[in-house]
């Protein structure tokens, strides 16, 4: 009954990656398997629209990103997982939330403050433009997502510590204003050796356009891991894997010991195309049974579709309740009794 | 089937009163009589958060204003009289506008801008002192109450018109990404004959704090209309009764002829006194049946509680069906089909 509340959204914009996979959905899949922890995990669909106005492709990310997560295993006997707008008690909560909301809070998140200082460096006149009120308000959907469940520990990339900060703000106003209803979560920063090199060298990201998707079909793969940026070293000469985008792929799936062979090749002069057939047939050892079984399911939408409503029958037998309290606590109940 | 559509919300904080009742809830239920038209008509509770937050409040004024409105006889079988917080897609459709909402247009909303004017007319460091998101976001929620039924004609005080218009450019927005959804309102500003004076003269209102309730016990009713201001001529001097409250409010339940009958006592210099105890008895003699009523009413709130689920239920009815239609549209939609 005292399990740890683990809450994590995956915004259905795009189609899961390596990067994601270590950084996110692994160690999510891990934590379902967990007695321990009682982990809720949902399709941020609410979110994907702020930033993308593609339907088609909301609805394929919701389909890809769900069919990855149960082809890899996902425990949904423990975890909770759900579509976010198959709970309409989140949008309740958003504007409860909202009503206790500072603006002074809101202007101060990073990402809008990116998106005005975007138009200030491009000379525009007005700085909110470009901006909607569905970026401005992202904060206060993400604190209803949170506080919804009462999750204590909300594992996040650095970039996403001030926005459990700010559910955290929220809540406590809203306790302060109204009694002690919300537990207040904590940020869970990842480790840095999660974060996975993309095609170019850089960080893996959608936003730079250098990623390689999880369970692209076997030639496919062979195809993007032969396209990796490497530098001009030759054959014979000693390489440094600690600044390989290579390396740091495989260090991500391999054994330690595994990994300290493959150092080793490094500092004897591993080729470029040598490691490069190597990472792909590991990986593509790796990924093959869970692609087959993501490439399967895909097949039969309405087998996640029933995944999907299970969780969020599960996720509405606690945000119902939860939220009648809310309501009553501001005052909105029914007049008898 | 091609019935006009009209929609007023009231916000749930206070209670009703004469000007309310004459500038608002009169012409209401009139309407609700019409054949030709279909009201929607709510208890804006969500609004009432913006400014409110005393539970207590919110609870006991959702009652006084349903029992009003029934005492004085809506027509519910023509009416959807509801609680806007009864009907859940009103913030799922709150968040799929927030999403194509421009900042900017809530820059220009006057309510947030004369928040902001009266912080920087105190000094205020922080132009956004004390403003909550409530505010800020206000326009949205009302787009959503207006968009979600269709509304063509939305009876409302000038101050309000603004926001009609960022409701149709909400709802353009809107129609434009995802297709032809929206009808778009048009404000219906009422005449200036319906606004009544208050007990100091000024338009009355809750947030002058001058104003008659309009179903208190007689004795209660008599002592306010005693205290409404009046200027010092004297008994059988001639006296204005445009500038008058006295004569503002009879104006306002009297039919043509008796009000000229008062004109004329006035100009024959009818005393303070008389004129007042003249008001009370008309307007006690009016007031008397719905006031019965009113109070039958707030003694079983068991019926206001099932009128009221009975028009939610009516709402979700069309509110529930055209959400799937715009959930679909972004492209939230189950995966099956």
């Amino acid at each position: 009954m005292n399990k740890a509340i683990v809450l994590t959204g995956i915004t259905t914009t795009g189609t899961p990656h390596l990067g994601n996979y270590v950084g996110a959905i692994r160690p999510a899949i891990e934590h379902s398997r967990d007695a321990d922890v009682q982990p809720y995990y949902f399709l941020a669909d609410y979110h994907a629209l702020i930033k993308c106005r593609d339907p088609e492709r909301v609805r394929q990310s919701s389909l890809e990103i769900a069919a990855t997560w149960l082809a890899l295993g996902l425990d949904t006997e423990n975890a909770v997982f759900y579509r976010q707008s198959d709970v309409p008690e989140i949008a309740e909560l958003t504007w409860l939330l909202t009503c206790v909301t500072a603006k002074g809070l809101m202007n101060r998140a990073h990402a809008y403050k990116a998106a005005v200082q975007a138009n200030e460096e491009a000379g525009e006149s007005d700085p909110d433009k470009g901006v909607t009120m569905g970026l401005f308000n992202y904060p206060i959907l993400m604190a209803a997502d949170i506080l919804m469940f009462n999750a204590s520990k909300v594992p996040v990339g650095k970039d996403q510590v001030q926005h459990i900060e700010m559910a955290r703000d929220i809540g406590q106003r809203f306790n302060h204003l109204y009694g002690e209803h919300f537990v207040l979560p904590e940020a869970v920063v990842g480790e840095e050796t999660a974060v996975l090199l993309g095609m170019d060298g850089r960080k893996m990201s959608k936003s730079y356009d250098n990623t390689i998707p999880l369970f692209e079909p076997e030639n496919r793969l062979r195809k993007l891991i032969m396209k990796i940026k490497t530098n001009s070293l030759q054959p014979g000469e000693p390489k440094d894997p600690d600044t390989c985008t290579l390396f740091c792929i495989y260090r991500a799936f391999a054994t330690p010991e595994e990994v300290a062979q493959v150092r080793q090749r490094y500092a004897e002069g591993i080729a470029w195309g040598e490691m490069k057939q190597f990472l792909f047939e590991y990986l593509n050892e790796h990924l093959k049974a869970p692609r087959e079984r993501y490439v399967a399911l895909l097949e039969s939408p309405e087998q996640i579709e029933k995944a999907l409503q299970d969780g969020a029958q599960r996720a509405r037998a606690v945000a119902a309740p939860f939220v009648q309290r809310l309501r009553a606590s501001v005052g909105i109940r029914p007049l008898v009794g």
